[in-house]
């Protein structure tokens, strides 16, 4: 058992000077960005990219939506990327945003009529075959532009973004980096509250209030706070359970830091651990362990084949965490992936599971690694860190530095 | 200039056995609302329905997603209508909560891969021609389940369960009136700290708070507090700006209570009030009066045609309130819609505005009126609340019970 973290530990919030920094270091990115998109429109045939996905709109333009608000801006975000001008839609809530957000790009006026103005737009910027987001733009709208303009062409696009996303700039790592430390700083803040008698909700709200004033300009997601038999549910929310002693205590939480995010899972034990907890927990560990050390293994940095070798796919990542588990006899209660890509999205590319795809991981990239062991009606056990993976740098990097050794609390 | 309310002036959080009963409530109406969904199949000729939107999830099978989480679900508590059964998308991670809250329906486990459940999915159903929310599935999706079973034809339905959801039951109406009431109480809680000084996003975060701790499961969408030249912006975000004697201060927020929502908007006076934002006040507020006084007239309650007379339009108040705006030379500085439906959504059926249609308004019904007006890098204000409309019941009732006069704050 380890000793209790304390707040000092990790890193503080970030000064407003490196906000400054990573906003003009985004400014800076956008135009490779934007190259790089543009340099799949030979082989598709296309001459414009149009884009609905919030994160998306932040990447190439700087246009920002918060989490949700897509629902309600309208078209206010949405772009096309056109051969040499990058054009932004906004109704007129949105239109002083984007002048200061998206200083580098067109503004164009809609307001909930798209279809009406995508003539106008696709001639605007002289499109006549559009690369469209297709997974995200609904099959009513899809519709209804094909209808408004019958000679321009729509082309489904699916994961051309996503994959430029996946491979991680500096200025994004470090932000992710901050993200993780706010988080990392919250629940070693919230630990000497945590006691039997307390409510999951009451614990959940105090985390999110100890990481929106200590840092992140949002959480990354609802933060799940979960005791004893609730923790098995991989996916539960919090509820006016109070912690008891002897149970399991599963925080899975996230900041947001300048558009970047971090998730972290711990599970702590709330007073003396029973055995049968500790042995779930020993098994998740050492399943992510092991794929963390195959990670290194695979650039090198702990003997392994080294700088330039191909990367494991993430397929084979989650093969390695989840034979540990299996092996153990637990494999029927590990049913999620072993891991997700983060960045401006909570869950992106690269994906770590059974499903994944074969190809290297992406390099650099950040992602999760999140084995569990889910004893319905009993308890759950999930760990959950960010790693960095840097082929080129020979480097592994876990960017939460919350200990992930047994914790009690609650003494 | 009014007194300022306290807490006490407003009902206090529900209780736990108001909770149950609308629980409760709900489960006794579903019936009901999958037979008015049924109802519609004859005239389109088709034998089910297929659901994605989080909102008509929960309306019509007590599946609960929180905002936004329908991103990281996957198919989790999508759902087939069908004659005699409604059936729950689910995978691993949802099957428990499925079973918790939908105990009615019939689960089907699916991760992600819908389109090739699909067939299997729609045989069980015994369905061969499915209405679908092409508003909200995306071309992709629609593409491929058309293409995983060619035979069962997909008809493209849009506002079905959205029009059932404008007709608010008894319940329903009763948890928006106490999401009313949380908000309402929030802010006249925060009304003492609000002083020179304290930055923008430093009230939002307090005003939060007092949201979730004082009996909301959720906020309704991010609460908005805008000073001064901020307050112009529609749309706008808390900053770190420090709220100025002089200025206005424009609170836009709101409660969720057992899935309803709240929203309300008032605009403050930091210190002693300018005489040109006194006289834009009382202009937004003459709006605000007139549409909601000529709703009255249209029940009958005011003097008006009464008890079954045809409701007004949405767009009928919307030009109520413009026309008030407009004749005081200020027309161009409103340029957002007067109202919104609202519910399990914060903006749903029906719609009061410009391009709103001209069928009566729905009945018994609830509703925002929110006129503003903006002078762009000066000041703005609006003025919002919800009130609820059932011309059966003569009743025009504001269920946003903070005041609306002049009020200054900061002394």
């Amino acid at each position: 058992m380890t000793a209790r973290p304390v707040p000092a530990d990790f890193a503080g919030p970030p000064a407003a000077s490196r906000l400054a920094a990573w906003y003009a270091a985004d400014r800076e990115a956008r135009p490779a960005r934007l190259e790089r998109l543009r340099a799949r429109f030979g082989a598709a045939g296309v001459d414009a990219y149009f884009g609905v996905r919030r994160e998306h709109m932040r990447y190439l333009t700087g246009f920002t939506l918060a989490d949700g608000e897509e629902k309600v801006a309208g078209n206010s975000g949405q772009f096309l990327v056109g051969g040499d001008e990058v054009v932004v839609l906004a109704d007129s809530r949105y239109t002083i945003q984007a002048r200061r957000e998206a200083p580098d790009a067109r503004l164009f006026e809609a307001y909930r009529d798209l279809p009406r103005r995508w003539p106008e737009l696709v001639a605007s910027a002289g499109a006549r075959r559009v690369a469209v987001e297709a997974g995200f733009v609904s099959h009513t709208t899809w519709q209804r532009l094909a209808e408004a303009a019958p000679a321009v062409e729509l082309v489904p696009v699916e994961g051309w973004v996503e994959a430029d996303r996946a491979v991680k700039e500096p200025a994004e790592l470090e932000r992710v980096a901050a993200a993780c430390a706010v988080a990392d700083r919250a629940l070693a803040t919230l630990l000497p509250e945590i006691r039997a008698g307390v409510t999951e909700a009451e614990l959940a709200l105090r985390l999110e209030w100890l990481i929106r004033t200590g840092g992140a300009e949002a959480l990354a997601f609802d933060v799940a706070c979960l005791s004893g038999p609730e923790a098995a549910l991989p996916h539960g929310a919090p509820g006016d359970r109070p912690v008891l002693d002897g149970q399991v205590l599963l925080f899975d939480f996230g900041a947001q830091v300048a558009g970047y995010r971090s998730d972290m899972t711990r599970t702590l034990f709330v007073g003396e651990p029973a055995a049968r907890d500790l042995e779930v927990y020993g098994l998740v560990a050492r399943a992510q362990a092991a794929a963390i050390e195959a990670l290194e293994a695979a650039v090198g940095g702990q003997g392994g084949e080294g700088r330039g070798a191909t990367l494991p796919s993430g397929r084979a990542i989650d093969t390695i965490a989840r034979g540990v588990i299996t092996a153990a006899g637990h494999g029927d209660h590990f049913r999620h992936g072993t891991g997700h890509g983060i960045g401006l999205a909570t869950h992106e590319s690269p994906s770590l599971g059974k499903l994944a795809t074969e190809d290297p991981l992406p390099s650099p990239t950040v992602f999760s690694v999140e084995p569990g062991v889910y004893l319905e009606g009993e308890m759950g056990v999930r760990i959950e860190d960010l790693i960095v993976l840097d082929a080129a740098a020979r480097r592994v990097e876990r960017l939460t530095r919350f200990p992930r050794e047994v914790l009690v609390v609650g003494g």
